[in-house]
């Protein structure tokens, strides 16, 4: 913007009242599902040890660290994402928790990207695990929760679908083939870029593991090559009335080298296909960061905020959720007090203090104005009512602003009176 | 710990579920004090351009950054507090919002100091501000906040008292005396650390501007010197019912260099004087931050996570209100549907999903397990109620674990029964 000298780096966002309203929107929603299905919240540093990163990951993320040496000379790093943090405070405390251990954090990520729509340098994250049970069960209540997530954003069939595939069935294949474990991880790398890479490059690349592409897509093609995983969660899934929102696809392995068993990915299966959440098993991460000395088999997902506000937006059903929300909590406050008469000002304040303790939101002018432009603001910050002090203090009127009728009471027993008329409906609009 | 290789950095936190919850009420009780005072809220980024805290704060804050090149090269810092965002925020967007702006924050600061007790290298900070408004009336509307949020934790008239005083006093009583406006930060430096000097330093710091100690202690101690503008804050609280909690200390200067009039802290008055939240007027920083470009006054205060909880957990009549709450919101889930025919997993996964969607917090075994052990992981995870699935499905027997009482119902209209039976409260224990 001309003539200010600073403004937020590229990537990073200012949450301006609306924006922050979108925020807590995601995250109350996503609190209140990670909470009914038994999960409990906890939240790991933001920042952390480099190593911690580099131990775990591979991949691409390792070239996106926002990484530095601290004053004490540490190398550390702003966290890309949280499971190698997750892996870490589970094996610290975990035997202070009875397993399966069913956490979830809601917290911020960074990552040097090229900001673009969909993407910037900073994102929140709804990080949800299930440690300590190593069985498709768990998978299968771990993905019913990024079902019942989807749901309560107000998404419906044909909205989304949750794609699933296990690495086990991809490594049972290219076993088979004569693939060796050591070169197992270039391999998957391999399958996960299956559809972003240029033919001739792709049969060069599967040639070297003595394997062609046919081969690799009749692999994919084929529901014979569902693994007993897959089929275990399909099963349990279907029992809970949510088969339907959930398909084998072999195409999906995930970018990260600590997945080890069952897979997926949550679509939107509308438009741009984007993936508005992913995760799977990595039943070797805790005893990797612990060095061997605790050992947890786990399954966990991730859902960001950028992509699924997005899908949001472009959902009319599940927008009118939000605006919904974002309306009901758009007001600066419910009540706003009109001082008709500032020699009643002590008493006005008095008046503001005992609702504010009572729990009802007021506001109240900070200095004398004519009371048309008191009105103007109680309109202003959506207030539901305007509170008339005026010379017959302590008698009070009350003014229903929407729908511009016109109530009395008194000043002591304000607090009572606008906590129980708070609760009701207005009327309808007299002209 | 031994055997771990990873640990959190010195100064960070990792938040366990118990800790979190802490961390939850502390935010849960900000953020509903504010709301209903009428603030609404707002959230700067973590990562800024350094150059914003170079330009605005001065003093230590500057030796303690997070500070580092990110991969484009950018001179960049983790947030060590928000007021410098929030200036650049609101001189951007202002034109946006009716005046005043009531806004808060809560968010995470870094401050790379030596870590001990009620301090760490990351703290939670809460933030609110008035800008737009430059009369008394907005700093005592902000520190009626600061009174109504130490009231909502539960503290009481004698443990904590607010202490307030004017920089425009100071600069009034210093220039009468001599002192050039250019020499002002030194000298309001040297009275901010009044309390930790030698005497014989302070003498001769004083005396290079012309005063002796016992000018500035008699300056100090004389309540005539109360600025009109501290007298009609005085005046505005008492009004409010709020006069108690106030009071002049005009020691009090605070250490950033952007405070231009009223300031104030509020301390504990029990024990040890600690600083719980401090803040004041800064009508020029908006002006500095946007080159001249948005001139608005403002006021603003922080509270830490630190301090606060440290004084709860110490003060027995706020540590009960924090304890019953973390009491009520400890249980991972309300209901734990108990499995005692394995035969009927189906059908149990299907109530446990309809629980869930009616928004009871429900959870079950992942595999099975001898029913004595279920009924132990329900008393583990905090549940009041065991619904046991057995061979009688659709008949559903539920136990109410405090009082050892039973009932019985259908899996049809589960759902019903148990919100409802969840606003009850339970019978009397039963031998």
């Amino acid at each position: 913007m001309a003539g200010l000298s600073f403004q937020a780096l590229p990537g990073f966002r200012d949450f301006t009242p609306r924006e922050c309203s979108v925020r807590n929107y995601l995250f109350e929603t996503w609190r209140s599902v990670a909470r009914r299905c038994g999960y409990v919240e906890y939240e790991s540093p933001v920042l952390e040890d480099t190593g911690l990163y580099l131990k775990k990951s591979g991949g691409e993320l390792s070239s996106q660290l926002f990484r530095f040496e601290d004053q004490g000379g540490r190398d550390v790093t702003l966290r890309p994402e949280v499971t190698a943090s997750l892996a870490r405070l589970v094996a610290e405390h975990q035997r202070q928790f009875p397993k399966p251990i069913k956490w979830f954090e809601i917290g911020q990520c960074f990552r040097y990207e090229k900001p673009q729509k969909g993407r910037g340098r900073e994102f929140h994250q709804f990080n949800v695990d299930i440690l300590g049970e190593a069985g498709p069960a768990a998978d299968a209540e771990l993905i019913s929760l990024a079902i019942e997530t989807m749901l309560a954003f107000g998404f419906v069939k044909g909205d989304f679908v949750v794609r699933a595939s296990d690495r086990n069935a991809w490594i049972s294949f290219a076993s088979t083939h004569g693939v060796s474990d050591e070169a197992m991880p270039d391999f998957l790398n391999i399958v996960d870029k299956i559809e972003r890479e240029k033919p001739e490059a792709l049969e060069q690349k599967l040639a070297a593991f003595g394997l062609t592409t046919a081969q690799v897509r009749a692999f994919i093609a084929d529901p014979a090559n569902a693994s007993p995983a897959y089929l275990a969660i399909k099963e349990d899934l279907t029992a809970r009335g949510l088969g339907e929102f959930i398909e084998l696809d072999l195409s999906i392995v995930r970018g990260l080298a600590y997945y080890t068993g069952v897979v997926f990915e949550v679509f939107d299966s509308k438009k741009s296909m984007r993936a508005v959440a992913g995760g799977g098993r990595y039943d070797t991460l805790v005893a990797t960061i612990s060095d061997g000395s605790v050992d947890l088999p786990a399954t966990g997902f991730a859902m960001g905020d950028y992509v699924i506000r997005n899908l949001i937006e472009e959902t009319p059903h599940a927008n009118i959720l939000m605006q919904a929300w974002l309306q009901r909590n758009s007001a600066n406050c419910d009540v706003y007090v009109v001082l008709a008469d500032d020699s009643k000002r002590a008493e006005a304040l008095k008046l503001v203090t005992d609702l504010r303790r009572a729990g009802v939101s007021t506001d109240h002018p900070l200095v004398p104005a004519k009371v048309a432009r008191q009105f103007q603001s109680a309109e202003r910050c959506g207030a539901r009512f305007a509170l008339v002090v005026g010379a017959e203090f302590p008698e009070l009127k009350l003014k229903i602003l929407s729908s511009r009728t016109e109530e009395t009471g008194t000043a002591e027993n304000a607090a009572a009176w606008l906590t129980e008329r708070l609760q009701q409906p207005d009327g309808p609009l007299l002209a």
